[in-house]
């Protein structure tokens, strides 16, 4: 495949995710919609590795996941201190947030992607370790978030 | 596969479509970041069959399209009259502003989609010559809009 900014020519889109400010409210109307039983929703580890504009955060997230046929609908309720996600719901209420691609090399793509204009916003755990994501700020250049995944 | 809103446990996503003020720029900022040719714009037929919020409108669309290993993402310029495309625009700014899936009777699926409280904004096209799509707004259910399509 030809290399692109994401790494080896990656056009896999992962994850759709919104932010949602009542995750169990969301998860029951999802389901409903795709007739499917509610995900249990699950709390992120509150990490210790977790920077959001270059600060360390206690941001955690409360989790759903739908698994579609070909990719996987995410919901996030942001908990505990500033991010991304809290910045997003304040801002525009429940929405769609941002797209994910699984990676290799995560500093390798966070340094094409900020050469692109498409800093890094948010980040946490630890590629080698358990699994670790980033988050790009694409608003502006793309007119959307762009997340990382690695490890997981 | 179980029946649900959107008819025979369809969960397939088939676009991520976002509304962009320029198409042109933006398609070639998407380019680079997919390493991939900038796909030529397209703008789509001044149709009869146009509705928004109940009344016709003369409301097109610019369109270009990233085919992606698993879902196409899909830019969105509005051109002509009010649509839901210009009303996000105006509102958001460059963002996501749909899902799309392709649906087997385009009607039903409105009525069941209505009933859960997403219903109808705009249309147009027709299934059944040529192809049509809906739009129904799950901002306030969901947190984004659905898109059916149908005979394309």
């Amino acid at each position: 495949m030809t290399e692109n900014a994401l790494g080896d020519g990656n056009k896999t889109v992962t994850q759709i995710a919104l932010v949602v400010k009542n995750i169990e409210e969301k998860s029951a109307i999802f389901a409903e919609l795709f007739g499917v039983e509610k995900p249990e929703w699950f709390i992120t580890e509150k990490g210790k590795d977790t920077f959001y504009n270059g600060q360390p955060t206690d941001a955690q997230a409360k989790l759903a996941f739908f698994h579609m046929e070909n990719i996987t609908i995410e919901l996030i309720e942001p908990v505990g201190g500033p991010s991304t996600w809290r910045d997003a719901l304040e801002q525009n209420g429940d929405s769609l947030h941002h797209i994910a691609f699984n990676v290799k090399g995560m500093e390798t793509v966070i340094g094409n992607l900020t050469k692109l204009g498409i800093p890094l916003i948010q980040r946490g755990g630890d590629p080698e370790n358990g699994g670790g994501y980033a988050y790009c700020d694409g608003e502006k250049k793309l007119g959307l978030v762009l997340e990382l995944l690695e490890g997981y």
